[in-house]
């Protein structure tokens, strides 16, 4: 069972995603080393303790839907309960409607320990952070009074309504529609899928953000709108009032995250006899509505990354604590009594060590990408420019590169389980199951690379990555001056790994001023995983720098993992026109 | 759903695996190119429109376990019940006994339709066929008189019992015994785990082969026997008896395949009123019983390699299916009306052309191995030795290249279809849970990899796999003086892959002749898939030099795969000492 690995994250936090010295340099007001530990601490405790046990049925017993309601599993409401009791849905929220306004950094950390704990209870509150922070950012001040408070403490919920059966990846072709009612409020109709957390037990009222087009609204994104859609209208004084016109009417019935309800909307059928049209409240401007979706959605993204983080951590924990206690066969590394612990075994060691290394990197790049989002905030003028940069730069890395480990490190657990990995009752299995949504929602990672190269490789002219490139580089130039013999070839195998993101960033950027963009995205996604493990290489080595107890693994990933981005570079200067010629012969005719 | 691939299928075996000039040369007999194409057709009738369209209810329903009883899925029975009645339980078994024998090319290209299809349906007869082989080199003429011709007529289906709880990989720790009963039989008590098809409602009778002791039996696998235990006691007469002391106490919940029964069988309980102690009778000599299982389990490798292609295939056919009818965005390519159907999109078309790459050449490894055992058993003296080898060098390749190649394929499947992907309805999350045990039994793929280096590189001195990469070179060198343009830098990127073979065999050639076993090891999964890669793209090259429309693919597998082989030449190369320094963490106190 998951153990939250506290130190772990604090150090990656520290040493390597770079809060200690925003710390020390009172980046946080008076923010400091002991309260970071203490919350990461207890955070820790109630993963391990209170939400890892629930793990299992959720899992076995999933969402169940009945009529229109949801019922989460056994446990699970009294779960979420404590949960918010202990304040942790207001961790980094605003402290103007009850937030702790804590570092992204640490609500990021917690994260993890909740997804890794359970991954269909990590996702429920994440997007009750989106819906605050686009409330906060967009909201009028009259919605932000009614809703956010209850939204910060957790005793509602938010969720994010954007898909329909033909729009997925796609957000042109939404067709739900919103008719102003006269009265300032609007009346939504449509059908929303994959909605999660579309409806659950967990707290009384539910408020729907919805992407809905007004009449005569332009086609495409220019005419989305947001709206606010509450499942019970709200009083002036707080107090629930009629139910509204937005109804549950399915499940799915899903590969992995049981627990989590992933709903079929209705909006506006007159269900229960409601007035057909859901009653909804606009978010920011008309036709502004993908604008603040955005705000929702990167957030998301980074939040996204941290499911793959998370599961592969588990996932590695199961691993490790089975390849320790199961034996089989002889080992010359193992000199005890009767069958070898497998641990001893070198394919076994392998899978071992490449699930630690790409699950520690995945995680530095994350919470790297919070860190530039925390700097982002509180400066201003170029620095800012400079920090929002970073993070959009990190942000599809965090969102792809940790979620494609989060599979790979599930899948390499479930195989290091042997037979018993393939039965359910080892917990293997559930894990690989689970991890798979991650690389497909809040944008596929073929879209995630997409956005790296078409949006985030042109910042700031091109520089800002070129920027992120030195200061990698500045790394592997620490590694070789530190003349520490543990580290072996590792120095040369990150400037080499380096040489080749300088060289594929260079083409790409290239490909992208001559308006060559379809040979650019065929080397999209090699290159985002090109980038990911160089940079990754460059995080483990600082760690590596700041707690020498680090150097082996460092050295382990730079002599047999990042040798992959030699291909990977090949893959992107040169593997478009082949793509490109192939391809046609993937077409079937009638659809060209 | 599945359509069976029968003109691939048929290239593959006649124009890259070697069939045709067998054929031509009459290495069959008078078998020829018309029957050939005759029986793929027919079985690609078959699994196509009778085994695909249970698949659902089989994944849906189950095996169920009632008493000691096992219902497969509806339809299943009588599913089975056609197929033997369609002679295809008997493709390749002995003429002696009622079978066909034809040759084990064939019998593998039928069975990867079978399991494309279903393959929890798959499985079973493999075992069956198993036995058919251990029973026919091993037997006494009277057991083989008993049994034979209702296994191959697959009126009886066989099982394969090895594991136990605490021997998984390390058949030295196997505990189960039998006991001589003085009257040329034996009793055998004990327990096994995952038994596949241990118990169902296929058959009136299932024979099992069950690995046991012999009191005073010497420790270790050299003490182990072979018997033959029937379900229900089989008369001279051939009528069926009394039950048998063997009974499945439980059924697996799996991830995967579950219309196969994975059973725990209980031998020797007194089960229902039995007299105590299965009854066995021995197959081939005392505490010989290991090297009667490597008969069936060397063909079981190949046979469970064939579901990695199958699962890659039936992934592939249903993601470019998804790709050509779902619409989402605007792409370069497409001008028709609205949305561009998703195979226009170059990471979509990356994904696809991918699984199209890795599905083929896994298929052309596999069936190349069963090539080389079809001219093992036709040929003598020094051919057959060498044609023993090539079967033997290419079997761990098959088996663990092609089942990894079928989890990465399945999961890039489950991708391409977004998140319908990860809805159990849409069928590829099926997929992606069936192709996850392919890795794991008949040896795990790190056990496969072990096997290549430790015992099948050393093959007649070294120089085998010498002269299969020969081979292979040859067919670059075909590509250069073909001078087609199409083929790009195909000729060069297989050119420095085999390369890099050489240098690794070399490699670990060496390392091995030093008696650095461990060392060789560390290296021995990349090594796998360095070498298979390798082959893969000769094999597609192959193909596309006897039929230009397959020239583009190969093309893109070499500028756009094959690139992985450096990175896997180095980690052979360099990667053991910082594996094994690494790996000292990982083991806890206690256990080293």
């Amino acid at each position: 069972m998951y153990r939250a690995p506290v130190e772990e994250i604090a150090f990656t936090l520290k040493h390597v995603a770079g809060l200690k010295p925003a710390l020390d340099a009172g980046t946080f007001g008076d923010l400091g080393e002991d309260l970071v530990d203490a919350i990461l601490a207890e955070a820790g405790r109630f993963a391990t303790e209170e939400i890892a046990p629930l793990y299992k049925i959720g899992d076995e017993q999933g969402a169940v839907l009945s009529g229109a309601a949801v019922t989460t599993p056994p446990g699970w409401k009294a779960l979420y309960r404590r949960w918010i009791d202990g304040g942790w849905n207001a961790l980094s929220a605003p402290e103007e409607f009850g937030g702790q306004a804590l570092p992204t950094m640490l609500g990021v950390a917690a994260l993890e320990m909740w997804n890794s704990a359970a991954m269909a209870f990590g996702i429920g509150p994440t997007l009750t952070m989106g819906a605050v922070e686009a409330l906060d950012k967009h909201a009028s001040p009259a919605l932000k009074a009614k809703y956010l408070e209850k939204l910060v403490s957790g005793e509602w919920m938010g969720t994010m309504n954007l898909t329909e059966p033909q729009a997925g990846s796609d957000l042109n072709a939404l067709r739900a529609r919103a008719e102003p009612a006269g009265d300032g409020t609007y009346r939504i109709f449509g059908q929303k899928i994959f909605i999660t957390y579309g409806e659950h037990d967990f707290t009384d009222n539910i408020i729907h953000l919805v992407l809905a087009r007004l009449p005569d609204a332009p086609a495409g994104t220019r005419g989305l709108s947001l709206f606010l859609a509450p499942k019970f209208l709200v009083g002036d004084d707080g107090a629930l009032g009629a139910r509204n016109d937005v109804f549950c009417s399915g499940l799915e019935h899903k590969l992995g995250i049981h627990a989590s309800p992933t709903c079929t909307m209705i909006y506006g059928d007159g269900f229960e006899g409601t007035v057909p049209g859901a009653i909804g409240w606009l978010i920011g401007e008309e036709n502004k509505g993908l604008a603040c979706m955005f705000t929702m959605m990167n957030n998301a993204r980074l939040a996204v990354g941290m499911q793959g983080v998370a599961v592969a951590e588990t996932a590695t924990q199961k691993a490790l604590a089975y390849a320790n206690d199961r034996r089989q066969g002889k080992a010359a590394s193992y000199d005890g009594d009767g069958m070898a612990p497998i641990v001893h075994h070198p394919d076994v060691q392998r899978n071992l060590l490449t699930m630690k290394a790409l699950t520690q990197i995945a995680r530095a790049i994350s919470y790297s990408c919070a860190h530039a989002i925390d700097n982002a905030r509180i400066s201003s003028g170029d620095e800012a420019t400079h920090w929002q940069e970073r993070a959009n730069l990190l942000t599809p890395l965090a969102k792809a590169f940790a979620t494609d480990v989060g599979v790979e490190v599930a899948s390499l657990g479930l195989q290091v389980h042997g037979g018993m990995g393939f039965i359910e009752e080892t917990g293997a299995a559930a894990l690989y199951r689970d991890a798979r949504i991650a690389p497909i929602y809040e944008g596929t990672n073929g879209i995630q690379a997409i956005d790296l190269v078409a949006r985030k490789l042109p910042l700031g002219g091109g520089e800002h990555v070129r920027g992120y490139i030195a200061e990698l580089k500045a790394v592997a130039s620490q590694v070789r001056t530190s003349n520490l013999q543990g580290f072996g070839r590792t120095a040369d195998g990150l400037d080499k790994a380096l040489d080749n993101v300088c060289e594929a960033t260079r083409f790409l950027q290239g490909l992208l001023a001559d308006g060559r963009s379809d040979e650019a995205l065929a080397g999209a996604t090699p290159y985002l995983r090109l980038i990911s493990l160089a940079a990754g290489g460059a995080y483990l080595a600082r760690g590596a720098l700041a707690d020498q107890s680090r150097i082996a693994l460092c050295r382990f990933f730079a002599e047999n993992l990042l040798g992959e981005a030699g291909a990977l570079k090949e893959r992107v200067i040169g593997g478009a026109e082949s793509l490109a010629t192939a391809s046609k012969a993937l077409i079937s005719a009638g659809t060209s």
